[in-house]
Formats: structure tokens, C-alpha cells, sequence
């Protein structure tokens, strides 16, 4: 067993940690913050270069090949949700942190000379739960999001992401001087499917199509006692019958898509005025992408005619569509081949939940690699994986960057 | 025309004012805070003795009768919503200051001795829209709220109302020395039944009742991605069943109550995870207690079951009743006399909505006058009522005290 791991996952884990057991560590907070410095202190203390980019992604940087820029990418994401667990995220950058430092011994003590530099990286919001949209960081460096329009995105107290990275000292100025050539992410899966089939490792082959649709609901304020019903703009009541809607439309397309209404904000938000403001977040996840896109359109149709009644209007405030993401044939199948060599049962699968992986692979052959969640459980505090198979993910993580740097 | 009254309502309606032309001003806040300050300017100026109150309840009192503590008090609130308009409450407090001037100046001006003393007030939290329950000063000084549970309110962010009176210097340390025998309050309809009739005074006889329920719905947070939908606890879905619920069985009654559902909190409220906490605020009124009841009632045990399929608990978090309130009925009688002595029409009326004077007439007998609302709009920004009708109250008001404190 890896007791450094389990020692550093319990660390990172006090950093936010809540009283149920979970943690909560959103991008850009003081628990943040400390988790990030620690994270640069342990890059220091195993001789890896470190550096933070202009959206604050952290690199700890191991120069095997000083020959050239050629660099393999390690890693996953430090923030959490606000009710997460202590293994999304942190496990890859963890155990990420760990092969790197294991790959480092290997390649003195068989005195090898890599072909290539590996780095590990923290990601930026990759969640997503204090900025929107998620996968921040990841994007930027990908070259899917503009860094600008990105240090621009507010929370819900209207701070700026770059604002939040310079209050704790984590805005960089200049993107890494390396040439990414791969990206591999070791994650928990959050999902039920390797427990149901009762393998040890997911090679993720692709990703769920996802729709994010964030849509206000703009009404009239009045008074709550003597405005007469009939007169009311109730952005709010809108706002419930969307979201009845959103799920009747699911249900009834029987298509097994995946879909949530899980933020809301409501102005004036006071018990004693109609409400006049109110913005919900809506997302359709479909294994095919032509599904979830006809899901969400339906729905932007029939919502519109839903609240015309209530004299409410509706506008869409943010729409955005993931499409359907194919992950490097050429990593899952060494994810494959590394697992069996290890001796641990490996299947392919897909991710309902979208990952840094995905915003990499736009840029460079990306792979994503899952170890089980028990019952599927994740942005919740009883999250669990056990130590055993955190274990198993981290060896499988390690030969794979050992064969990628060295093949 | 009273410029006075008119350059006064401006002047007030600058503290917090919006771009809209409305009125934001929270109890405790800073635009409080400058309307307080201004107010206890005014009423050094007129020489009346300034006090606040342990719960901020503010206190003009003119020593009319030296040999006596017996008060008539007059006045309203300060606070608004946070979309409020510049006459709801601020409309009675400035009118009972030039009320209590006019009131001191003739009597002087005729040499009476007044039988008792005349003091005005301006109420904490009338509106309920930071802290609730509403009617929180009034409630205090009539002795329908414990002092320290008033204190202990805490808004959206966990500050406590005295914490808030505090920030601002306006938490005093004890009741003013006054025997209240009486109190009026001048105040806009905030409906549209004045207008609708042409009358120029409402006489306010009676209130309807309220049942104002919070609910807390209680579900399980879980990634609102791979977490199969069958599996989620989803506790806004049920807190959308329950408001749909809520209106639907209002207007299926037919009973012609006026109900709402206007302030929601969610947590996480991340886009990313089922919320697994949220609390919906349900109002229902009717002018027939018993209906408000039942309607509540029914409502209870409904939801129960609606939202029990959704693995989502319910609980009561607050439940306030409001019984349906007798006004005093000489005051009316009063109100309808003075109308008919100054020329104006007058008439008998309800009121749907919530004010200081229903908590006062539980301590001693309670006034309360209406004039026109243009379109019954109120918590408005839109919110209006001519000047001249503005002008007409303020007659009818200074009339009432002249005769309650000399008779």
C-alpha cells in the first residue's frame, strides 16, 4: 500500500474540510489557497521546476529530457464542489505528483534517459461550482477559451476569476515553457459502472454529450399580499414550472439521458415581493450527441410557451454544448495493455461527467483513466474509493507515464 | 401643496435609491443607516426629544403634557424592500413628522394645553425583506416578539438583526419613558381598491389573515452527471413540485386568496451537483381566517406526499399565523369623521398586506389610513400616488392627532 498517498489525500483533504467528512475547496478561496501552496511545496521538495500559468493552473515540471520541450502532462484538479469528497480531483493530482516523482527514481536508478520531460498540472475551476462554466483552466491551455474571457467569468458575489487568483497570489504571467506532446488524468469514477462489473480500471474511450442551458426568467416585482394573482409576473413560479417541465420532457423522451435543473437564483429573493429575476441552470447529458441537443431544443420550445401565461418572458443567458468527445484510441489502449500487464481487470467505458481530459484532448491525445466509486457516489462527502484500488489506479498511472516517456 | 412633505419623501427616497427609481434600503444598512441619521436630524430640529429603542425603533417625542407619560404615537417604517418604491413606508413616517409639527404649532399657536403627549416612530424591519419574521420593531414594542429573539434574527448571510443595529449605531438600551395610548399610521394602499372606487381616504377596519410557511426540502447532493436519475434525491426538483403544488391548489380552491412563494435558498446551488438543501417561503391570505388555515393545511399535507417519491424530505422550518386583525373601531370611526369634516370621501376597507399598525393594536388601539396607490402597485419601483393625495393624507393625519391629543 502506498501509505504517502494515503497520507497526502488525507492532507489535502483538511484543507476545506467539512464536518460531515467531505471537503469543500472552490476555486479561488482561502482553502484553495493552502491546498495550492502545499501543492507547490511538495513539487519544491521532489525537484520538480514550478510554475503557475496566467489562469493559475500549477505546473511542477520534470526536466528528464533537457534536449527538448517535448512534454507528457499529468494531472487532474485541486478545487472541489462545495458539498465534494476528498478523492475527485485530487486523487490524479495526488497520485499524479506520485508517478512523477516514481518515474523520476525509475529512470536514475536503470540510469535510462527519458525521451521526453513530464509534468504534473493542478487545473484551474475545473469544477465549475464557483465560476461557470467548468473546466477552466484546462480550456485556456487548450486553447478552447480565450484567457481574457476566462479571467473575466464572476462568481455569484460578482468576483472576477482573475481577481480571485491574484487576491491569493496564484495569477502567473507566462504559459509553461514546454511542448505538451500527451495528457493523462487518473480519476475516481463517480460513477457505478466498474463496481457493477466488478473491474479494477476504466479506459475511458469517450464522453456523454452535454447541454448547459442557464435561462432567465424575467417578471414583474409587487407586492405579495394585495397585487391581485392575475396581475403577477412570478418569475419564480415560471422558474418551478420550467423546471416540472425540464423533467416531465426527460422522462417522456425515454431516452435514459441524464439531466438536472441544480442552481437557481432568485431577485429580489424577499418573502414579501413577486419575484422579478430569477436564473436556473439546466443541463441534458446524452450518450449521443443529436439526442441531447433535440432534448435541450425541445425543451427551449416549450418552456417559452409554458411561462407566456404567467406574463413572464424567458431568454437564454448562456448556452453551452459539449459534444460527444472521443478520447485517444491510442491511450485507451495503453491504459489497456498496462493494466493486464499489472495483472488488474480493465474494461472501456464512458464519462457522463466531463473531465479536464476532454478540454486537453482538443489540443493533444488525452487519456482518462477510472478506478470505481462505491455506489457511484461523488459531489458528496461519503464519497469513497478504497485504498486498494487508489492503489492499483497509481500503478497503472505510473508504468503508463514510465512507457510514454521512455518508448 | 406641502413642499415640505414632497422635499422630504425626495430627499429619503435618495437613500438607496436605484437606477429605476426605486428604493433599496435593507434594515441595517449603510442607506439605513444615512435615513435613520437624517431622520434624527429632523427631529432635533422640530425640538423633539430623540430615542431609539433596544430593537433601533426610533423615537420623536413631543412633550406636550409634562404632567403625564400618556402618548399618541404616530408612524411607520423607514426600511423598504429591495425593490421598493419611495412613498410605502417612508410616506407615513415623514407625513407624522410634519403631522406632530403642525399638532405642536397650533396648539401653540391657540394656547391649548394638550390632555397627553404626541411622539413619532419610525418601526425596525417592517418589511420583513432582510430579517424575518416582518413587523419586527412594532412586534417588540407591543410585546408580541421577545426582545432577544428579535435580536437573534439573522439574514441570508448569518447576521444577526442586533449585530446589524449595532454596525449601524442604532441599537438603543431601553424603552422610552411613554404610556402609548394611541397609535395612527398614514400609509399608501398599495391596491388598487381606492382607485377603483374614487375615494380619496381608506379607513382601515380590518386585516386579512396570513399563514406564512417555510419549507425546508431535504435530498442527498450527487454529481448531476453520472448519478443514474432514478438514484438522485433531488431537492430542488421537489422545492419546483411544491410551488407548482402550492398555485395549483389556490386557484383550484377558488376562494380567491392571494398566495405566494417569493424567496428560495439551494445548496449547493452549484451547477454541477443535485441540491440537496433547499427552503421555499409560502405565503397564503384570505380575508376568512379559517381559509387561510386551510389552505395552508392542505398544502402541508400534499406537498408531503408529492415530494415523498422524489426521496426528498420535508420539513416545517417556520410557520407564522397572522389571525385575521380588528382594527380599533373608534379609530375608524375617527378617521371617517375627520375625512367628512376636511371635504375628502371616505371609505371602509381591508387590507391584504402586513403593517406596524396591526402589531401595535394587540398593545393598545391602532389607526391605520389609507390613500390611493396608482395601479395598486407596490415593492415596485413604479410605485406612485399623486401629490395632492398625498397632501389630502397628511391633512387627515395632522386632524386625527390634533383631536386624539386635545379631546
Amino acid at each position: 500500500m502506498s501509505a504517502q498517498l494515503h497520507e497526502l489525500i488525507a492532507t489535502f483533504a483538511s484543507f476545506g474540510a467539512t464536518s460531515d467528512g467531505g471537503v469543500c475547496r472552490l476555486t479561488g478561496s482561502a482553502e484553495d489557497a493552502a491546498a495550492r501552496n502545499l501543492l507547490g511545496l511538495e513539487i519544491g521538495r521532489r525537484r520538480l521546476r514550478l510554475h503557475v500559468d496566467p489562469i493559475g493552473n500549477m505546473f511542477g515540471i520534470a526536466d528528464l529530457a533537457p534536449h527538448t520541450r517535448e512534454t507528457v502532462l499529468v494531472g487532474s484538479h485541486l478545487d472541489s464542489q462545495p458539498t465534494g469528497g476528498r478523492f475527485d480531483g485530487s486523487y490524479g493530482v495526488l497520485a499524479g505528483l506520485l508517478a512523477v516523482e516514481a518515474v523520476m527514481s525509475r529512470a536514475a536508478a536503470r540510469q535510462i534517459r527519458p525521451k521526453c520531460n513530464l509534468a504534473l498540472v493542478n487545473w484551474t475551476n475545473e469544477e465549475g461550482a464557483r465560476f461557470q462554466p467548468s473546466l477552466t483552466g484546462s480550456s485556456v491551455f487548450a486553447g478552447n477559451l480565450a484567457l481574457d474571457d476566462a479571467l473575466a467569468l464572476a462568481d455569484g458575489n460578482g468576483v472576477g476569476l482573475g481577481q480571485a487568483l491574484d487576491a491569493i497570489g496564484h495569477r502567473g504571467v507566462s504559459p509553461p515553457a514546454i511542448d505538451p506532446v500527451r495528457y493523462v488524468e487518473l480519476h475516481v469514477e463517480q460513477g457505478a459502472r466498474l463496481e457493477q462489473s466488478g473491474d479494477e480500471i476504466g479506459a475511458v474511450t469517450a464522453a456523454w454529450a452535454a447541454c448547459k442551458l442557464s435561462l432567465i426568467f424575467q417578471g414583474q416585482p409587487s407586492h405579495t399580499g394585495p397585487m391581485p394573482m392575475a396581475s403577477r409576473r412570478d418569475a419564480l413560479r415560471a422558474a418551478a414550472r420550467a423546471i416540472e417541465l425540464h423533467y416531465r420532457l426527460i422522462e417522456a423522451s425515454a431516452t435514459g439521458a441524464h439531466a438536472s435543473a441544480a442552481r437557481i437564483t432568485s431577485f429580489p429573493n424577499s418573502p414579501n415581493v413577486t419575484p422579478s429575476r430569477v436564473q436556473v441552470w439546466f443541463e441534458f447529458r446524452h450518450e449521443v450527441e443529436a439526442t441531447a441537443v433535440q432534448l435541450a431544443e425541445n425543451f427551449l420550445i416549450e418552456v417559452q410557451a409554458a411561462v407566456r401565461p404567467l406574463g413572464v418572458s424567458m431568454e437564454i443567458a448562456t448556452d453551452e454544448r459539449r459534444g460527444t468527445a472521443l478520447l485517444d484510441p491510442e491511450g485507451v489502449a495503453l491504459t489497456l495493455s498496462v493494466a493486464r500487464d499489472l495483472g488488474y481487470s480493465a474494461i472501456e467505458m464512458k464519462t457522463v461527467a466531463g473531465h479536464d481530459a476532454l478540454a486537453l484532448q482538443k489540443r493533444v491525445p488525452a487519456s482518462l483513466i477510472f478506478v470505481p466509486s462505491r455506489d457511484g457516489l461523488s459531489h458528496n462527502a461519503a464519497e469513497f474509493t478504497e485504498a486498494a484500488a487508489l492503489d492499483k489506479g497509481l500503478a497503472v498511472l505510473t508504468e503508463t507515464l514510465w512507457r510514454l516517456v521512455t518508448r
